[in-house]
C-alpha cells in the first residue's frame, strides 16, 4: 500500500477516489464554491469511513484559496471572516466558552512555527477574569494560550502538558493550531483544515504520539492545521503520474506503450521511487523558499480569525489596528 | 518604612545592617573570597531570621563577581564551574534525580528573558529515559525544561502551568531560573543567587502571585537569579546617601550643616524621592542599555552550569563545544 | 562646566534657562500645545545661538506626547500623521523627491535598534523606478533604504558608507532615524525630534564620529530621533535638584540650612555625584524595562509616518492595511 | 535545451558529461578523496572550458561531506579547518590583507540568510587598525564586514552598495558570502564551494543582477557558497532519470519497452514535466524542513573558517571559545 504522507481529509479522499474510483463510504461530502475559495466539508460519518480515510468519525472542514499567497489584505481579511464564520459554525463556543489555544509545534523550526506564531497573536484574556473573578464580559470571552514546545525542547510529550494545564484552569474548549504535510506543494500556503476531532497520533510536522483529543483531555478539541511541508518522495510519485497520465493521452491505446505506462504508474512504482531516493535524501521533507513569509501570513491571517471567532464584540477593523 | 525593592538576601541583610548597626537575629552568614569572585552564604534559621530579612527560611548563597562584564571567557567558565559545585553543594540532585528546570520570565522583555534564554540552553533528556524506558544513563541525567511565558501572554498563572506539568511528569527536583531586581546598579550583570527556597511571592521582575516552592509543588525547588533590574528610585535614594555619606565626611561633627544631612538622611529621604519622582517617571524600573549581551552572557553561564551539575559525564568542554 | 548628556534641542535650551535664567540670545523658540501633544520648534538662528546650545544652525522640532507609553492606537494614529506633517512642513521633499532613509544604530543592542527597526517598515520603492526607467509615480516616491550597523559590527565608520551609497544613488534627500539620549527618563518613549540638521559627531547612542549632515553627504540631511536612554548620573542629579528644590521651599530664606541646600545645588554636586558613582557604576546609562516594547511601538509610529510623508498616495487606513 | 538549475561548476560538469560522456574540453579537474569529505577542483582553463560549464574562468573548489548534516562537532572543525586551508590556498590573503566580507542575501528568508549569519559571526578588526592608525598586528589582520541586504529591501542594487563602500575604505580582498541553487537535494547541507571568480550575475539564490568581481570591484574577489535550496522541477527530473535508469537494467535491450524509456529519457521530459508542473507549482523552489537548523551549523562552520583563515593569531579553539 502507498504511504502517500498527509495530514488533509481532502487528500486521503482524493487517495481513496484514485484507487476506488467511487466516493468513499461512510463518509459525505459538500463543496462550496466561492469566486476567491473553496470550501469543502468532509464528514466521517462511520466506522467505515473512519477506516477508508484513515482519520477519526468527525468533519474536517478544507478552505482551499488558491490565491492566498498573493499580497492581497483584503483576499486575507476575508478568509479570516471566512474562518471565524467556519469555527463558529462547528457551535462548540459561544460567548461563556473558556477557550485554551495550544500552539504545536517548534518554534525554532520555520515550517514548524505556526502554531507558536499564532499564539503569539492571539487576544488572551484569562487573566482579567481571574482578576476581576467575573465569568462574563461585555466584549471579550475568556481566552487562555500557549506553545507547549516539542519534545526535543522539553523532553516532556506536548500531551502531558496540555493535559496538566486543562485540569489546572478547566477551559471548556481546546483549540489547537498545528502545521501539516500535504501530498501537494500547491496546497503549501493556500489551505486551512478545521476538523472537530483533534489532533490524533502521528499526524502533524512534529508527530505527536498522544493525541490531543476529547478522549484524552476531557473537553472538546478543534484542530485549525495549515499544510507547511511536503514528502518530496511523495511529491515526485505524484508529479510522475501526472506526467505519465498526460504521456498516455498520447499514446495509443492497446500499444505495448500504452501498456507499459499502465504499469509504470502501479504501486510499485512509489517504492521505486522511495527507493531510488532512499541513499540520497532519505526521508526528506521540503517546504517553499518563502516559508517565512508563508508562516507569518497564515499566522496572522489564523490568529484574526481565532480572535473574531471567540471575542464577540471583536470585529475585523480591531484585529488589524488594535491586535498585534 | 522605606520600602527598597531587591530580590537579593545579601541586599536585605544589608537594608537591615544600615538600619539596626548589627548582624541580622536569626540569619547566619559566611563569605569565601577568591581573587575573581565572592561567595556569600546567608542562612535563615528561624522564624525571626525570616521576619527580619522578609523571605523564607533556608540557604541563599550569592556570588558576585565585579569583573564579570567584561569579554573574559575563562573567566566566564570559572563562574560556569563555580555555579555547578555550589548547585551540587546543596545537595539536591545526584545521577538519579529527575529534574525540571523553569525558565521563568517573559521572552519579549529583554531584562525578564534570561529564564527562557537558560531553558533555551540546557541539556534536555528525560525524553530518551522515556523512550528507552530506563531510568539510569552513564552521562547523563534525566531533565526537562520548560519556559511557561507570564501571565500576560499566556492568561494563566505560572504556578498552575508548573503545578500541572510536575503532577504529570513526577520530577524529583524544579529548578526555576528567573531575573530578579537589585537595589544596585553595578550588581546587574556580576550576580548569581542561588537559593533552596525556591521563588516565592511578589519576587522576580514579574512578580509571580503564587510561590514556587516545596510546599506548592510538593518537591524541593532551587531557584537560581540573576538582577537584571533597579529601581530608579532605589538607585537615586542609594546615591544620595552616598553622597551625603561623602559630604558629612567633610562638614564639621556639630554644625548645624552636619545635623541638616544628618536629618536629611532620614526615612522621609525616600519618601521624598517618590514624591517628586512620582509625575514624571511613576514606578520607573530601569536597566542598562547592554541588557541584550548581558542577558546572553548570563544565560550561556547559567545553562553551561547547570549542565555540569545535573549531568555527572559532562565537563566544560563538552559544554562549550557541544552544546548551543 | 556640568555635562549633562542629552541629544535633544529643547533640553540643551532647559540648561541654558536653568543657568542663566533667560531666554536663549540666537534662538527662537515657537509652541504649539494641542490636547495630546505637545510641539515645540527651536530655531538656532545664527552662531550665537549654535554656541549657546551647542548644536549647529537650523530647526529642532520636538514632538511630546506624554500619554505614548498608553496603547492607544488612535494616538499612535495621530501621532504619525503630525509627524508626517512636520515633515512635510520642512519642504526638503516632494513626490518627485529621491529620499535615502538610513537606520543608524545596532540591531543587536535594544534601546539602540529603533534606526533598524523603523528601515524594516518603511516601504522601499527605488527599485521599481530603475526597473521600469521612470522619474514619477502617481501613487509613491523613489524611496530606498539601509541599516549600515555600527561599527563594531562592520569595523567601517557609519558615515563612509553612506556616502559610498549616496555618490552611487544620487538620492535628494537622506532622512537619517536614530536613537537618542535624554536628561530625563519622562522623555523616553514620549518624545519625537525631527531635525533639518542631520547627524552630528557625538550624538546618538552610538556616538558617531563623522558627521551626516549636509556638508559631509552632499545632499540635505533630515534627523528623526527618539531617546531611548538617559544617563544614569544625568538622572540623579536632576531628581536632587528637584528635591532640593522643594525642600527649600520650606526652609526659612537667609538661615544657614537654607543656604547649605543652595550650595549644594551647584555644579560640583554633578561632579560629587559623578565622583561617587564611578566605582560602582562608571558611564551607566540606563533604559526602562520596557524599552523593547517602546522600540517597537516608535518605530511603526515613525515607520507609519514616514510613509504618509515621502509618499503622496498613501494614507493611515494604507499604512495600518498594507504595509507591515 | 534543459535549464537544469544550478550554481555549482561540478554540477554543470555533470550536466556537460552526462549529455556529452566526455570530460569537459578546457577545463581541468583534480578529486582529492579523505574519509570524511570529497576535495573536487574544476579549473576552468579559457574560452572554451567557460562556454561548456557557463561560468567564467577561474577555480571552482568544492567540498562535499555527507555527514556534515550530523551533529558532530569534531567532523564540524575538521571542516572549518579544512576551509581556511583552501581559502589560504586560493593566495590572495596573507597578514598584511585588508578584506571585506559581504554576506550577501536576505535575512528574513531563511534558506537565503547564509551570508549575513556568516557576518555576524566573523571576527571584524579594521576599526582598531583605524582607531590605532596601525598596518598589521601581531594576531589578527585588518577585516571589515557587512550585510548590504537585497534590492527588495533597500531599493538598491546590491552590487551598487558594495561598490561605494570598497571605493570609501579600500580592501585588498572581498569574500562574498552567498546562499547557492543546486540541482540535487542531498548536496544541501553538505557541500561548500569556493570560488575565486566572484559572484556572476544570476547567480545565488537572489538572481544578482550586477556581478561582484574583480572586473566590477577592482579588487579580487572570493565567493563561497553552499547550496541550501533546489529547484522542483530539477529535482523531479533527476529523480526521475534515477528511476528510468533503474527500470532499463531490468527491460530487456531490444524490446520496445526499453525503447520507449530510452525516449522518455530525453530532453523532452522536462519541458513535459514544467509544463505539468505550471498550473500547480510555477517555479517553485524547495528547501529541507530544518533550514534553519542547517543555516545555523553552517555558518558557524564558515565563519570559522574564515576566522582562521584570515587571522594568522588565530586557531580553533580560539574561534569556539571566544568569537561568538
Amino acid at each position: 500500500m502507498i504511504e502517500i504522507r498527509t495530514d488533509l481529509a481532502i487528500e486521503n479522499r482524493e487517495l481513496y477516489q484514485e484507487k476506488n474510483k467511487e466516493e468513499v463510504p461512510g463518509v459525505e461530502v459538500e463543496k462550496e464554491e466561492e469566486e476567491n475559495y473553496v470550501v469543502t466539508r468532509v464528514k466521517i460519518l462511520d466506522e467505515l469511513g473512519s477506516r477508508n480515510l484513515g482519520k477519526p468519525k468527525g468533519v474536517y472542514i478544507t478552505i482551499e484559496v488558491p490565491k492566498l499567497k498573493n499580497t492581497d489584505q483584503d483576499l486575507k481579511d476575508e478568509i479570516s471572516k471566512l474562518l471565524a464564520k467556519e469555527i463558529k459554525g462547528i457551535g462548540k463556543n459561544n460567548e461563556n466558552t473558556k477557550t485554551l489555544i495550544i500552539g504545536l509545534g517548534n518554534w525554532n523550526v520555520t515550517p514548524d512555527a505556526l502554531g507558536p506564531k499564532v499564539v503569539d497573536r492571539v487576544l488572551v484574556t484569562r487573566q482579567f477574569f481571574v482578576a476581576y473573578k467575573k465569568d462574563k464580559d461585555e466584549t471579550v470571552a475568556n481566552v487562555s494560550a500557549l506553545s507547549p514546545g516539542v519534545m526535543g525542547l522539553t523532553g516532556i510529550e506536548t500531551g502531558e502538558i496540555i493535559k496538566g494545564i486543562v485540569e489546572k484552569t478547566n477551559p471548556d474548549l481546546v483549540i489547537a493550531i498545528d502545521a501539516l504535510a500535504s501530498r501537494r506543494m500547491e496546497r503549501v500556503s493556500t489551505t486551512i483544515q478545521i476538523s472537530d476531532t483533534g489532533i490524533n497520533p502521528g499526524s502533524g510536522i512534529g508527530n505527536k504520539r498522544i493525541g490531543l483529543n476529547e478522549e484524552y483531555l476531557g473537553v472538546p478539541v478543534l484542530a485549525i492545521g495549515v499544510p507547511t511541508v511536503v514528502d518530496a518522495a511523495t511529491m515526485i510519485n505524484d508529479t510522475m503520474d501526472l506526467i505519465i497520465g498526460s504521456m498516455k493521452n498520447v499514446a495509443a491505446v492497446g500499444t505495448e506503450f500504452y501498456s507499459t505506462l499502465e504499469q509504470v504508474s502501479s504501486e510499485e512504482k512509489y517504492d521505486l521511487i522511495k527507493e531510488v531516493l532512499e541513499p540520497f535524501m532519505p526521508n526528506v521533507v521540503v517546504t517553499p523558499k518563502e516559508i517565512d513569509l508563508i508562516i507569518d501570513d497564515l499566522s496572522i491571517i489564523i490568529a484574526n480569525g481565532l480572535n473574531m471567532a471567540l471575542h464577540h464584540g471583536i470585529d475585523l477593523e480591531d484585529v488589524n489596528r488594535y491586535i498585534r
